[in-house]
């Protein structure tokens, strides 16, 4: 069976809100095994809706409404599904009297446009609202399941979990799961390069990537039987993509490179500073992000001038003086004084221009030297980074994190 | 001339993400006085793809599709959208350059897929990619008008900006103009309630409120034929605004809390520094995004742990223990110890407790302490903030640089 989400709204055709209601839908229907085929937004317009729902209707099995339920004039979904399907409605008493009882319970006086929101087919399956008035519904006509739900995602979510989950559930046989695999380092042509035969022989389990925020991502998505289970699929697809792809592979579903290496430096016992010029506190940001993180993370320095530079982290004058403060000495006295100073482990340090002003045809905007101090050992990576102040500020700390990521991997 | 967005990619059918280019696009084309009638969303598959373009054709003048232009197999909008009008593609050579030259200044080695990036009709004009490796494309056959745009909004926002809003502007005879007021520190109904008779008797310009991000936001939009200004309607309806709500508003249009905050630090001659424990380098990080700030940013601090504390910024070991590190006092000490050490005008500091653990009944989590130094004046607020542990830092984060606002305000 499949689905076509059919927004109604506006405000979604005038970009106040983006459509989270069919994001969310979206990712709980592929979860059940169903497929979306088609989202539609359309607004309060009568003519249009109807249109909407006779292409709706000719291409997909479960059409799934949301929004234009609320009390005022402007509100039609029901209305016109109704009107479409031939269907009169009238006033369904026990949704009236929750409706009344809302209205009681907040001391509010309820108008008369209220009582719309308790009209229904006869024949329709009533979805309680259990957050606010609208209450949703589902009718089976013509071979078709029509899904109508309130527009508020907060109103929603529950009625969605609570009663449409288990109503489809109760129509579905098989299970779908997916797990998403996270790359960082590798462009998304070459990821596909080097697993072309996979993705073109795929069926069940099924793969599919996607590039974003200087990332890739591999969804592999397996359905069964509602006995089996999917993750019996989905791991020989894993484990073979991991033998391509190798150590850029570097998390699974909600993992970040943050949180990868926060749980890389508590599982080896170390703790980490950071000393940030041009990406100004966002590595240690980022760090701090993750819960539990003070274990490992003992303090961060800005050393947003050259003063800070040499008074906090030890860097020589000279160096400044002959190599600048974007250069791979700096780099490597800041990384190297940061461990001195604060007796951490692990030492990051990072200073390049991130523009747009400061650039030179012998430093352009974009260059930047990464520098990792531990007790043994101090490296300096030298990389150029493409787009604006604040894109090379976000890829020089990913580049920072997927570093300190290898080289915890590296410490046994 | 009406406009459908059609947005073509699996992963917003699965809900891996929002459709907010859908949203973004529609917002800019209310600006420009285009009505958007139609949203729609369907999967990589030729055919789908093809239906549904004959479906926008026979209902929309303007067709914006988004996605589909990458590398991989799986990206088909431009080779179908080409199909659907009977065009043949081939190489243009300038993207073909621009693509080799990307791949060049990153040392990455190009692909053969990347080639198919490069490939249009011959009428086709050509939407300069700044930022990826995907152009875009603007073709006008059989009355309408098709635009096809790259999926990741990185990529189509700048495109969009610099290239089709231009296009679309040479199309039209009504100019129409917006400007945003933005609000911190008064909720979305109150600003309502203060406005309610300006927001009841509008018509040209109009006034849309919405909150979002811990703000909230006023759109005054205004439009009148090409050869007036918008300006001089928007005007008095911003002072009449202004007026009522006072210095809750901070800025307009793209200004940031952070923005604003760097601007007036250079209005005034002051440089800063922070000592941050709880936020992790989020406030040096957010005002380090602003061009121009390392004038006025001298250094921050990452004092995460209590050895930091006073080994960095001098915080009595007696305050830590007997207050604790998240107290007005250890503020206090913070923000002193911060000018002193580094010599800057202002001193911001922030401890607190941003969860999940760490809380207790007298010290919840969300608990947080602000002290702002200057020369002759060191002052600390206390805040209790709700939310998970980034929704703690952000509101931290917000309600100091805010503060930082008005002080730098009161400096004359």
């Amino acid at each position: 069976m499949n689905v076509e989400i059919l927004g109604v709204g506006s405000e979604l055709l005038l970009g106040q809100i983006a459509n989270t209601n069919a994001q969310y839908i979206s990712q709980k229907l592929s979860e059940l095994g169903l497929n979306v085929y088609y989202h539609s937004v359309v607004g309060d317009n009568h003519e249009r809706l109807l249109k909407a729902l006779e292409i709706a209707v000719s291409r997909s099995d479960i059409i799934i409404t949301t929004g234009g339920l609320g009390p005022t004039m402007d509100d039609i979904t029901k209305e016109t599904v109704c009107d479409f399907l031939g269907l009169e409605i009238s006033v369904h008493g026990p949704s009236l009297e929750r409706i009344e009882a809302y209205f009681r319970q907040r001391n509010r006086p309820m108008t008369q446009n209220n009582v719309k929101q308790a009209m229904f087919p006869e024949k329709a399956k009533i979805l309680p609202n259990d957050v606010g008035t609208a209450p949703g519904a589902i009718v089976e006509e013509k071979g078709k399941i029509f899904i109508i739900l309130p527009g508020p995602p907060v109103e929603l979510k529950p009625m969605f979990e609570n009663y449409v989950i288990p109503y489809l559930e109760s129509k579905s046989d098989v299970r779908i799961c997916s797990k998403v695999l996270k790359i960082y380092g590798m462009g998304e042509s070459v990821v596909e390069e080097k697993i072309k035969d996979i993705l073109l022989h795929q069926s069940n389990p099924t793969i599919a990537p996607l590039a974003g925020n200087l990332e890739v991502t591999l969804r592999i998505t397996a359905r069964c039987p509602k006995n089996q289970d999917p993750y019996d699929l989905i791991g020989p697809v894993e484990n073979q993509i991991r033998e391509r792809l190798g150590d850029v592979v570097y998390g699974v579903d909600d993992d970040q490179l943050e949180s990868v290496v926060a749980a890389l430096l508590k599982e080896k016992k170390k703790n980490i500073s950071t000393a940030e010029s041009c990406t100004g506190g966002l590595i240690a940001n980022l760090l701090t992000n993750v819960p539990g993180i003070s274990e490992n993370f003992i303090e961060g320095f800005v050393t947003y001038s050259n003063e800070s530079k040499m008074s906090r982290l030890g860097v020589d004058k000279g160096t400044l003086e002959k190599y600048g403060a974007v250069s791979a000495e700096t780099a490597l006295e800041m990384a190297r004084g940061l461990i001195q100073v604060t007796g951490s482990d692990i030492g990051l340090a990072v200073t390049g221009i991130a523009g747009p002003g400061g650039g030179s045809e012998r430093k352009p905007v974009g260059l930047v030297y990464i520098a990792v101090a531990t007790a043994d050992k101090i490296q300096v990576q030298k990389y150029v980074f493409q787009g604006d102040r604040i894109r090379i500020k976000n890829a020089s700390a990913k580049a920072a994190l997927d570093w300190l990521r290898r080289i915890l991997l590296e410490i046994h």
